[in-house]
C-alpha cells in the first residue's frame, strides 16, 4: 500500500498555468484562431501536463497488460480462456493488432503478464508479473485478494516506472484477457451507479442469448461480492482483473510522473475509472483515445469527464485505440512547435485584429 | 469539354467483387470478427477501389488549391484578399498547419495557384494553373464564365494525371482562398436545397452580425445568379470558384484512375458535391476525412451519403483533415495486410466457429 500511497501523493493538480500563453501562442500561427478544434486543445494539454512549452512526443510507449479471468467458466465470451495466453505470444511476434498499429505510430509495445492462467514461456520482450494464475470465478467469491489488488496496482506503478528509465514522452494503454469486457462492466455498473444492462456489450462477439446471459452472471457477480462503490480497491479486488490492476497503476504513475497517458477502450477504460475513484487529479493527464462499440466505454468516459478522440466503431483493445490517438495527440504537438507565425511568414492577420 | 466528358466516362462502377474475399481474410485475422470497426471498411473499400488485394499506400498526394473570390468586397470574411496570396506562399515555405500535417503522414503536397487574384512568383514548387485573377464579384453576375468552370475542372484534372506520372497511391484534397465559405455555402444551398442559414457558418471566424450579413449576401448571391441545381457546371459557372473547379477535377480523375481520394472539409465537400452532381458513381471513390464545424458540412456529406472518419472540430482547410485522415487509411490497409491469422499465429478461433 505504501507505493500506491506514495504514488497518488505525488499526482500534482494540473494549474493551467501556462494556459493563457499556451493559446497565445496558437493564435499566432498561420490560421485562424482555434481553427485546429482538438488539436489544439490537446497541444495546451500536453503542455500543462508535462509544464514544457515544446514537449517532444518521440518516445511513445503501450502497456499491453494480459490477464485470465475465472468468471470465463460461465460463458460469458465468445472465446475460449487459452486465447488470452496465445495473444500474448501473437503480441511478442508483432502479429496482433497492436503490434501494426504501433509500429504505424511509432509506439513501443511493453507486453506484461499480470495474471495469465497458464505459465508463459520467459523471453527478452515479456515481462512476467504475474500476480497469479488468473482470477478466481468470480460468481463464488472476490476475483482476487485484497493484497493481489493492491500488488497489481503497485506491479504497474513499478512496471511505468522502470520504463520511465528508458524515456517515455507519452503513454498509452491496453490489454488481453479472455472474460475482462465482464470485469469492465461489473465496475462501471458499480462505481457509475448504471444498470447492468446500461453497461455491458458483446465483448468479443457473443450473440443476444450470452449477452442475457452475460447480463445476469454480472449482477449476480455483483450481488454476491458487494463492492464498494466509494472504494476503488474494494472494487477492484472483489470483481476486477490482474491486468486491470496494472492498468490503475500505469495510469497512476504516468500521472505521477506528469506524462500525458493515451487511455485506450472499454477495459483501460474501467482501469482509469478506479484510478480517478482513488485520486479525480487524475483525469486532467488522461486522453481518451476513442469510443468503443461495448456501450458501456462511452457512461465510463462521460462519468470521467473525458471526450474521446476519435469514433471508429473500434472493440478489439489491445490498445489498438490509443496507438491510433497517439498519432493525433503527436500531430497536435507539431502542429504548435513547427507552424510558422504570422509575423514570420508575413502573413497578415484578421482585419479587425 | 471533352477533357471532363471523356474523365467522366471512365469512372466506373465499383462492383464489390473482391468484398466477400476481403471480410473473409480480415475475418482470419487475429482479432474478433469486425472488432476493427471502421479499420475494416476503410481497408474493404480501398481495395474495391484499386482491384489491388494489397494496396499500396506509400505515395500519398494533397492537392491544395487556391483562388480568390471577387465576393469578399462584400465583407464576407475575417480576413482580407491578400491573404490567400500570402498563404500559398507559406505553403511553399513549408510553414502552414498543411505542411506540418503531412509532412507528419508523409504526404507530398502538390501547391497550385488555380486563380490567386495578385501574379505569383514562379518556383519550381508552384504550379501556375491560372485560371483568372480571382473570381468575379457574383453579387454582381456570374463568378465565372462558363468556359472558365470547364476549364478549372479540366485543368485539375491535368493536374492530377500529371502527378500521377510520379505515383499516387491515395491522392487529399485542400485548398486556401479567402471568401471561398461563401462560394461553398452557396453551392450546398443550391445543390441540397436546404435553407442557406442552415449551411453557413463563420468561416474563419466571423461575428454574429458578420454571419447574418454573409447570410444575406449568399441568398442575394443566388437569387441574382439562379444556377440551376441540376446542372452542375452552371453551379460552378455562376457560384464556384476556381479551387473548387480544380478540386471537382481532382475528384473526377482520382475516380477515373481508381486511386482512393480523400475529401477534406467543406470547401473540398462542395467541390466533391459539384462531382457527386456530374457522376454519382464517385462516391464509392470519395472517403470523408473529417466533419467539419461550418456546419454545412454535415449537410453535403449527408446528401452524399459520406461517413466522416474524423470529429475533431477543424475548420482550418488546406487538406489538414485529409492528411490525418489518410493516416488513418494507410493504418487500416497494414492491418489487412500486416497482421497475424488465426492458423499462422496458432490462435484458437472463436468458440462457436
Amino acid at each position: 500500500m505504501k507505493i500506491l500511497n506514495e504514488t497518488i501523493g505525488k499526482i500534482e493538480r494540473i494549474d493551467y498555468s501556462l494556459a493563457k500563453k499556451t493559446q497565445q501562442r496558437l493564435d499566432n500561427l498561420t490560421k485562424p484562431q482555434g481553427s485546429l478544434g482538438r488539436l489544439e486543445e490537446l497541444a495546451k494539454q500536453v503542455v500543462e501536463i508535462t509544464k514544457n512549452e515544446n514537449p517532444p512526443v518521440k518516445n511513445k510507449v503501450i502497456f499491453t497488460m494480459a490477464g485470465d479471468h475465472g468468471v470465463v467458466k460461465e460463458g460469458v465470451s465468445a472465446f475460449p480462456a487459452e486465447v488470452t495466453a496465445q495473444m500474448v505470444y501473437n503480441f511478442l511476434r508483432s502479429g496482433a493488432g497492436i503490434n501494426v498499429l504501433a509500429e504505424h505510430t511509432g509506439a513501443r509495445v511493453v507486453v506484461v503478464d499480470m495474471g495469465v492462467a497458464e505459465e508463459l514461456n520467459p523471453q527478452p520482450e515479456l515481462i512476467i508479473k504475474k500476480v497469479d494464475y488468473g482470477t478466481k470465478n468470480m460468481l463464488n467469491g472476490p476475483a482476487m485478494t485484497k493484497d493481489q489488488a493492491i500488488t497489481s496496482v503497485e506491479t504497474g506503478i513499478e512496471i511505468f516506472e522502470a520504463e520511465l528509465q528508458k524515456g517515455i514522452d507519452i503513454a498509452g494503454t491496453g490489454e488481453m484477457g479472455i472474460g475482462n469486457t465482464t470485469a469492465s462492466s461489473a465496475i462501471a455498473a458499480v462505481i457509475t451507479g448504471k444498470a447492468v444492462e446500461d453497461v455491458t456489450g458483446r465483448g468479443t462477439g457473443i450473440d443476444d442469448k450470452a449477452l442475457a446471459h452475460k447480463i445476469e452472471i454480472i449482477k449476480r457477480v455483483i450481488e454476491i461480492n458487494k463492492p464498494d462503490p466509494k472504494d476503488a480497491i474494494d472494487v477492484l479486488h472483489k470483481i476486477g482483473g490482474f491486468e486491470i490492476g496494472g492498468l490503475v497503476g500505469v495510469i497512476l504513475a504516468a500521472a505521477s510522473k506528469r506524462v500525458p497517458v493515451v487511455i485506450d477502450g472499454f477495459i483501460s477504460g474501467a482501469a482509469g475509472l478506479i484510478a480517478y475513484q482513488l485520486e479525480p487529479k487524475v483525469k486532467d493527464y488522461m486522453i481518451a483515445a476513442h469510443c468503443s462499440v461495448e456501450q458501456g466505454h462511452k457512461i465510463i468516459l462521460d462519468y470521467i469527464g473525458l471526450k474521446p478522440l476519435l469514433n471508429l466503431d473500434l472493440r478489439l483493445g489491445e490498445g489498438t485505440g490509443a496507438a491510433l490517438a497517439m498519432n493525433i495527440v503527436e500531430a497536435a504537438i507539431k502542429i504548435l512547435t513547427e507552424m510558422a507565425t504570422f509575423q514570420s511568414a508575413s502573413v497578415f492577420k484578421r482585419i479587425d485584429n
